[in-house]
């Protein structure tokens, strides 16, 4: 589209329907990106079946509903995440010609058509059942971004036999999401099993010297099995999003 | 193999060579791992190109021998991290038959001879030229491990245009290792320029309160564009493996 | 005047008005800054047109608008910052002969009218829309104290393409102030940019290991570009005076 | 031994040896824990097998040697931790008559014979080699004790199938140490596979944001499984102590 | 249990009820821990009459009930810990045949029947009233799991005579639990009077540079007296596990 | 010079001698700074006169001599920092057509004339001895890009009056640059005597809980006097650049 | 007291009336600090004009009524800190024969007549009004305990000269309690101007990097003048406490 | 002196030997310390019997030497801390009229003769011997400033009964220095027996989660005996100059 526009002025130019000082002053007053970064133009393009995500926290509803009607009019999939019920409602009262859920434990939600299914396989593996929203967060996500997931839960390391009994579903996922709190030991354990990229969550979960999660962080950090990196704590939307990365690559 | 065992265990009972008293003895006395663990087992020697990493650290020249060696006798290739020129020296002299190299800059020895180059590329970015042992032992270890892989040096974002003159490269790769210490910012920028997974290494480099590559690494734990995953500060090896994992996923 | 009030005393004493005794002793009674610190004094009525700001949280609506009442008695312009909605309604009851604003994002009152605008050029650079409350408290800041203030944006470096676009402006600038949350980078890649002061402001925008602002604080105090300096998180306040002062050096 | 002291006092007194006014003089003339502290001196005796153990760091060897003398003159088993090779011969050097032993990896000297083993079993877990030399003092320590010391070396959770096929040995003990450096998270997995008192030692082994120990400490205190607690990183002595307290209690 | 399933597969085969394929269809189908897990399935029915411990934070009351409901099923007592008197209500109002009770200063709920009481005592010391809820948590745990619990309160070391009166009580504990915030001062004192396994509880009890604490934390774990282990900062259900389980061995 | 490139592919375009398919090849073609980045080519050629600085540490003598030689053949002026007398022996050396001085106390290498003293002045304020290696990192940076420097050495808040007596100087200054190390209460003091821009660096001089700088650090990003700006830990150099900066402006 | 116990078991047995056996009996009968702590207990009842001090949060109104009725029963005064008015007006119901007070600004309950003040002084001084209520509670602490007090408010780093025109006053003082936020700076200038002993309260008045009060506490631990000791973040209590026993000591 | 000064210019103006403007002149000409800071000159000769002292790390002998001569030549006693042994020979070669002596163990050379002890009492208690240099700093600093002091070394919480036994010397001090590394309870236990004021000084003392005397500083901080003030780590220096002051005050 953007070389389109550039490729517009040379034709005008071309065939006398611009001047030189004319094409010249309509060159530069083309968006920047236009020439310089058409690349980036293109990466966008090719992003628009999933734009940039809703962070919710911090922003009215209205500012909200204002967003998503914007990114929903050019684009397939608009996710928001850390979304409450009643922004829920207020998107979804503004948007009815569209398809719009919401999943009360991811807190996010979706408007419009993921993409069809890829074929590889993400999967999402929670240690404790209170690591369920930021686990379902990292699913929801690979999903609005086309990525086929598969979810196992309560595995963590405090039963250790839990994980190993599904070692095959392990071997099968071409991304691995590990969502953890507390010690954060699980992401060391799965990658210990398999081969495939391991992305780890730390979460928040736990109290006293848990400091909000910087344990299960530290030790996703210090994982002595190689093939593990780490997300931010609690941010199931970026590991969700890189797992959808990797399994597209 | 493991199977096998079992198998034989149960056809010998059919067949009256034990009787169920014995044979339940067979089955409590097979090693753990025989049955439940034919998985790992089998990881195991699908490991076997690339088998335990030999952290050189805390051992003595004779100790890092002996494991090279008998690694080496059952891998087509062996890596050891963090070595000086005198353990290569000393390992060299060990495995006379053997093709043994040593990188200086990685402070990695490698004996024998990776896989063949992968068709996906590994692309390793670094902000600064101090940064370069760390990015290196981050390439040697997924070119060890049958990466094809490319550099892009000190291009961090004191001068964000050096990396923006290299956006096609990196579209060309299917992952991308961000090599920064300092501030930690490159990995951000070049999240934002594709949609390839960017592994992220922190540094130690810097002073002040710099504490040994913390703000590198907490600015790339919330880098603000989705996409970037991290591992530990100055960990060049383990970002190079999760690389070639997800390389080769 | 407090020179005045000095030179008084001495015209008495010759005047023969006052004995050497009641001299001293006047000289004694004098407040110490009368004499000692005449310079500060100089300082402190320069500073008329700008006095003491007032920071609100902690103070009842009643006692910011007698501090507010007392400041504007003698000054031309008066801030109280971190002001909310219903302390603005109260001071703007209270103080009816003077003109009296309210900036709802920046959290600002302003009584009175700033002086004249400045020559030079103070630009407020703001890398997300979550960073705006912070961002304007230093653009009305530095306007109060009669900087001419340009703002960009939603600059931040997951788009870098963006800032890039603004090269111009950032060199016509005398004093840049540039406000960022999560990684903190984009004080790095603006200061690399053009040879204008930097002050940077961290943001406590982010989740997780953001640690309310400490990756971006302990990132822009590492910045790899030269001509950076830093001010508390959250000081958006601090970072308008500055620039201000620059601006006016 | 105190106790008759105060008797014979008392007796005296009976006796007529001695006045009340002289008895009250002594009664108060006694160091005070010969009353109030009987029970102190009691157990101060009991521990005679097992006196104050000397931390050699920051004393000189010629002072090691003064304070294991003393202490050998009452004791059967005197240990010396954190100690050299060249302290070691110092000890040996001077304490001719008695046997004085050093494990290097430990890093202890033992003078006399420890206590005859104790029934119960205490049993030392370490994740990794380099754990070694914190898992030795913690066994040595115990020994020195008189506890029935097994180990299980290198079964750390990279690959959780070799901790696993130990578990009839985990079972065995009346407390177990288990020492890992890194993510840590190997005491969890043992505490959640048996019902042993789990004593957890971090250890400073690691880089980057291991922070000497840092990551494993935080993980361990919040162990997803009950049953555990923690002595300092690297306090191999303090876990073998309490362990051997364990087993006798 | 889990063996006789593997008993009576070899058993058909044996008798001709199933030929080779089959039982080796069916060994594979067994759940994994039937097989390799055994021990630990015995384990956990050992673990049968202390069955999981209900968390209550952040779970519905309607959660609640239905966890406690399944746990009880089975299990002779079952516990709740950080409930508030609303959630005992609800359980009660729901489990009407067994006996409920609730602590509302330990905030923990029981159902069902402890064991019998064991014959060594768990002395829980602590050291201040703030302190008392931890402690609580600890006793009412400990006696859950069935252990004689003894409790000695406000004996800190502001008034170090206090925990020196109650020495005998020390000396005829099998394991002791100390509660203590601020300084965390009282477990080094405790276990420097008596040889018995000191399990340290630091509370976060304090203000200022108490910082939810952390220096009652880091003084038990850099205690001068050896034999103390710490658990996490208010964790009294751990320390009252860990005790009943020393107490038990 | 760029635009001209694109207007010379627009003339030729239009005068027949490209078709629009090479045009747009042209444009394409152009090295992306070509038309993107002109301003920041400008830029770097407005910095010529003082280029890169080089950072000793970490590189070894010949590294930084050829780096230094590179450097001066198109810059009037070079700064080494952090640099050995050895160092500076090399570096004299190999260049010896040109002035190469060392200053032993800043611990930097100047190469070339710094360009004519500006007419602003930047005054450097030291609070202690200590803190002298520091403050002359910024003396001599500031020199070497043109500023004229004055110093004010050991004038801590230990004796208020010392600074205090220069008041003067300081109003004379453009920017001020405030070195302290310990409590870092100078900038504070120094903020609140003159309305000028203040630049605080904070000092690693100090023992105990000074780690490295911390407190120097914090106390001066929370300055109570409003005005200052913080550079990193011991970053005399930037601290130095940025007053240049400031006081070229 | 005390001694008397003893004494007459002596004259007892010396008498007659008790054999050695009985006498061996009452004297370990005797509680252990009737003979041991007979100082502890001096100094317990020399402490009861001002005996514990209620700590007001975590309590219930009904819970700090009774045991303020209990010290109160004993004791000339009595106080209890951080108390809301609706705890006063509580206390004061329940107290009526006797003089209650409250300070809001301090929040301290005072009951009953303080001693008669002592001759020497103790200084308040006080950086910000921000700090004033931690500086009222260390002030009604020390009259509370008969100390005569003086305040100096408002008199922080900012202005310096505000602190130097109170030389005198503080060179009156025998103890001055020194409060502050933010940067925490004044206690070294004020330890500077005079030889008193300075008391550091660092409060948690700031925002930012402020961490609730850590700047100002790591500042005055690292004050450049001698003479400066700190106690915890907002403990005006116990800095008042320790003013008035240096001035009575 | 500096009034005489004022006074002077007073009289001549009254005596027609100035005139008002010249008299203005003179009164703005004068030092500003002249009239300000007489208050603080006085301080300064008054302090002449203990003038600044010397902190030796990062200076020269030959430095040493010539501040120490400077200082020896206006005062009475001079003190010098952290010196070398070498260090010591040098300033006593150079100072050969003056008696020199040093303390090895407090690592401080003492030049000339300390004024007459003072009638109070200072106490130095230590709780360990690795803790005698701290405390020797600030026995040798107090005794140098004209305390009188004691020493009770080795009465650490380990052993409780220890400190038990010297009440009475506590009650007979007019300050105490308590010095403590590891856990720092002991500061707790001495304030909770007597009602002297305490100096609680944390040291380095100790390994692992100490992070050099973290916790004993954060355990002092927090004292749940009020009577508490701390200094920094290792900081004997400044305990022993504030009990000298608390002591003459």
């Amino acid at each position: 589209m953007d070389r389109e526009k550039v490729r517009k002025v040379l034709r005008d130019l071309k065939a006398g329907r611009l001047n030189v000082g004319k094409a010249m002053e309509k060159m530069r007053g083309l968006p920047f990106e236009d020439l310089g970064f058409a690349k980036i133009d293109t990466h966008r393009s090719l992003r628009k079946g999933f734009p940039e995500v809703v962070y919710c926290p911090g922003k009215t509803d209205d500012q909200i509903v204002r967003i998503v009607e914007k990114l929903a009019a050019t684009s397939n999939v608009v996710i928001a995440t850390r979304a409450t019920a009643k922004t829920y409602r207020a998107v979804r009262g503004a948007l009815d010609g569209k398809p719009v859920s919401y999943d009360p434990t991811a807190k996010m939600i979706t408007v419009g058509m993921p993409p069809k299914k890829s074929q590889g396989l993400v999967l999402i593996v929670t240690a404790g059942t209170s690591d369920l929203p930021v686990a379902e967060e990292a699913a929801r996500t690979a999903e609005a971004m086309g990525a086929r997931v598969e979810r196992l839960t309560d595995v963590g390391v405090a039963g250790v036999h839990r994980i190993l009994e599904h070692r095959q579903k392990l071997e099968h996922a071409r991304a691995i999401v590990v969502v953890a709190g507390m010690e954060g030991a699980l992401p060391s354990v799965v990658s210990g099993l398999v081969d495939r990229p391991v992305i780890a969550v730390p979460t928040s979960v736990g109290y006293g010297a848990s400091f909000d999660g910087l344990p299960a962080l530290l030790a996703m950090l210090n994982a002595c099995s190689p093939g593990v990196a780490v997300v931010n704590i609690d941010n199931g939307f970026g590991a969700g999003y890189l797992a959808a990365r990797i399994n597209a690559a």
